[in-house]
């Protein structure tokens, strides 16, 4: 069945598959010292353009935000980040198990603004009673955002300022990082991140690879024994070189952006076909996920001929769904998806 | 370089990387919801003899050690184990770390005797302080060991009846299973295990995986919400089908029992050798890690024509080193490490 | 100085000096095993009407909080309670270290009510990806609530049948117990919130003790190895006789009501000073706390001369403040405080 | 009944119930700001000779070792102790509720010796597999220990020196330290614990207060925020007046020296005693708790007569078990005891 359910619904990119292939009975050490991991964290060092970077291949996105943050706070610290990000509410409370409070702030179109931050940050310093309250450790943010938006090079910018002002790292959880960087309407590369986090990842999972984050300390700190950290986690392959392999190839003649921005060619397709038919946009996303309302009725029949994702109610009669394009989405599979929607509408 | 510094140097079975090609684009739903999830979730069952067998697909074998007891133990609960158990002491404390005090037993040839647990719990239920002492919640055991023994039928049903006695769930590790299922000296079949447990796991980074591990509740007693408790743990990988491809392939046509014992093959061509060379063993092992205790000037030539483990210092001379086979050894590799010994003895 | 600033500034009461004193050299068993913990348990049993109840004494409000929370709750659930309650902002996140996520939800007047409650847990239930949110296992309520208001029985019986219907434990801090239950505007009883809840707290240190929370499970429903916990959680006082004279001196002759009923008297006569004077009340208040909105030009000349809280900015120009009773404090001071206040307006 | 059952059976020493009702009604700041805590603190700082130590006080000590430890430790570390240290058995897993792994080494009389504790970080050096094995990162000893040994000032002089050249922190657990300073058999003074070690504490419970263990940060190395920490762990009383109190009692005119002397002195009493009837000590011990080897029939008279103290199996006749003296045993209770003995042995 056509599906927009996601952008982990298939494999991976077959460039990837062919070298799992070519490789596959070289003997190499495990735990992240193979080749492949060493040549991928060469490649992610030149494209952020921080050559003293630590970079570290974890399995998935839970994973990395857990095993990030619990190893860059103080037991007695939380993790600040927008009330709608991935660890408030979507992580089955993998960030609390590990001790750590989550402390959600206000939104926008699913992004913190460094005012915010800032008077958050304020009036905590002004409490009274703070040493009662939960200290804020360290700031996350996702881009893209859980509703596809992205941050602008002057907001990301504020909130590196907010936070270097209050000596608090800040985070930024990739899992969709290429489709932001890939997207037509952002100001923001690879190279700003590096240079305006404290540690962020470049997700694979959702781009290409069959599974994988990596996670990079662009300035050479990483928190002391993040490795022992990652075993702790249960975060550390025997065989490192499936990830390395992986980032290594997606890294190699700029493969990781070319797949990205075939993503965002089909999510723009998709969009102007959605505008076409007069749906009505929840947010406006510049990336790979697009968000529409749609009448329940209209959905009980979409449902049967296409995969796509259940957001949250709308109100009594209408749902906010998701459609997610992905390298692998071909321009076939969103005419397919508008004519079907056509019939409905 | 020649390799057997373990299981896990090279990559997959070739079946799986084909088969991971061939259904490389088949839209699937993630988190282990896919059809491959699905059957090789029933061919586990069968092959366990075990119709009403939950079955859950991890990453790695610490991350399974830790999820499992994490979710059979109360908070106040400790697990039982050899000495020697891998999560006694080579986990980098991922149990503890889950909040649960690791309850280490005196050992045999790495394995824990019924007698000694027995031992253990009646001591504990007769000690007027066992209030202030943590309680026993659960024995794990692993199969082979740590030094690549076995448990025979007669011992593992004994310490089955101790836990069933003393209401004590037994979970074996199995992350090299299949080794010890292909043992030319082992009288314990997979259906055993199955009757004999309450969980255990087969291995497959270990055994032609790039990685994964098959988690077996085999009477349908998985806790409950252990969806959501891999989820905490960072245990879920969204694309599940990369788990549930490769346990499909390796459990269609006996894949799995066939390298398996391929790896025996190995490792049995290499005792004979090591014997024949005048080796000592350190401990007699059936499976396909063997240990030997050898001279240290010896290892310094040796380790710049062969990869293999270092274990532990023997004395101040010698040191127990582990040559390991795998499904991917062939007898070539036996020959020439074989050689190489010979030069150097 | 004149002090209101809360209700634990003061000693404990005089009796149950007297008897630390009378009592002092006879050698009891430790850990909660003497006889005072033995007649306290009865005496306490006694007043909530229910013979079977487990009892067990606990030394401060967060202690008792986290070590029962934790107990009840199996690692993947997590707490509901009002966004206000003293778990989600004032415990520096003591629950979270346990692993636990606290789920806030909105509140009225400090209040959780049923309505609220029943919504959030029919959504959760009706959430497609509620497998990926923490799953609500319990709800926990303050009486009163960290603004001085309190559940009517009705409220209280609703709270209870939604906790029914979905199979959550219902878990009461009763910090302030005393106080709820002796204010002129309540028609809960002891014997209704043991009838009502699951578990519950009879608060000590606010009410006339060093220190000292009475944990009651109404129906012998405590969890296993309750005790053990305790340990574990660093709660279990070797002296647990300070405890047990503490709770059986304030269940002896209804001392606990009286002197509870004492500090609500106390605070009558400050709310009708307060009205005279024309003070804005923050929220209606029927027990021990009273809150003000005051002009902050006013609170710099007031803390000179007593104390007081600061609880939270009002606007710009104005801050609420809380005066608290105890069963210490006098109509004297009362009256001084009024003296002060008027002399400032 | 006579009870020579622990140290722990009896009140407070009757000077601090008298300060307690003195003081009653003094309103005080909570959580560890009143003049009580900050006198005791003073004292306290001067009886170390250290004028710029960071004092807390918390109530017990399996309370004060996972606090403690926690606060000290990065999340991937573990605690090294003596396989007899309290933390390792006797805490209900308290340690490892935290999150840390106790790492216990051989003991002598309980004790912790310099040369094993070197030996054990060197290996953990050398070792290849080191990343995957808990990382120690801190040690633990008692003073006295559970037998009531004590370090000589050589001992502990080199255990400190093992310590600052691995640049781990040495944490010594005092919660009978007076009982240990005032020994007949010591060359430790209290300025001696403050220079050697990085963190100790001077126990209350079991020295003549109700409760109540003051931690000491002997150069202000406390770590960042303790006290959110103390509150995040439960071990935070409101009313902190309790502790500061009875430990300014305590540290005035010696009384804290005075009353352990006079348990020495009891104990003392007691061995000649012991000895004169030809009893077998278990261990030597020249503290307030003593070791006998007693056989099992002798016990079952006994036990009806005085309460003592089960430690263990001796063999299967004979029971190890434990009479501890206190500040407030008398010279009758030990004749008495004696006689006891005399009629059964």
């Amino acid at each position: 069945m056509l599906s927009f359910a996601s952008d982990y619904t298939t494999g991976a990119h077959e460039a990837i598959l062919r070298r799992l292939l070519e490789t596959n009975l070289e003997p190499q050490t495990g735990y992240g010292f193979d080749d492949y991991c060493a040549s991928a964290r060469d490649k992610l060092r030149a494209a952020c353009g921080c050559p003293e970077a630590d970079v570290y291949f974890l399995s998935g996105g839970t994973q990395t935000n857990a095993t990030v943050i619990a190893a860059m706070l103080s037991p007695y610290l939380g993790v600040v980040c927008a009330a709608t990000g991935h660890i408030a509410g979507h992580e089955a409370g993998a960030i609390e198990y590990t001790g750590h409070k989550v402390l959600p702030l206000p939104e926008r179109d699913g992004k913190l603004d460094a005012a915010t931050l800032e008077a958050f940050l304020r009036d905590y310093a002004a409490d009274d009673n703070r040493d009662h309250v939960v200290c804020p450790g360290m700031v996350y943010v996702s881009h893209p955002t859980e509703y596809g938006t992205l941050y602008s090079h002057a907001e990301l910018t504020a909130l590196h300022e907010v936070c270097r002002a209050h000596g608090l790292p800040l985070f930024l959880d990739g899992a969709r990082l290429g489709y932001g960087l890939a997207s037509l309407d952002t100001d923001v590369t690879l190279r700003d991140i590096a240079a305006l986090t404290d540690v962020f990842y470049v997700g694979g999972t959702k781009v290409g690879a069959l599974c994988g984050e990596a996670v990079i300390f662009p300035r050479g700190n990483a928190p002391t024994h993040f490795f022992s950290i990652m075993k702790q986690h249960g975060a550390l392959l025997a065989k490192g070189r499936l990830l390395g392999l992986q980032f290594d190839t997606l890294f190699t003649d700029e493969l990781y952006f070319r797949i990205s921005r075939h993503a965002i060619d089909m999510a723009e397709r998709m969009k102007r076909g959605f505008a076409d038919l007069g749906c009505t946009f929840f947010r406006p996303s510049p990336t790979n996920q697009q968000f529409l309302i749609l009448p329940n009725e209209l959905l009980d029949h979409l449902r049967s001929q296409v995969a796509f994702g259940f957001w949250e109610k709308y109100d009594d009669t209408h749902t906010v769904v998701r459609f997610a394009t992905s390298w692998s989405t071909t321009p076939d599979d969103v005419d397919a998806l508008l004519a079907i929607l056509r019939t409905l509408l």
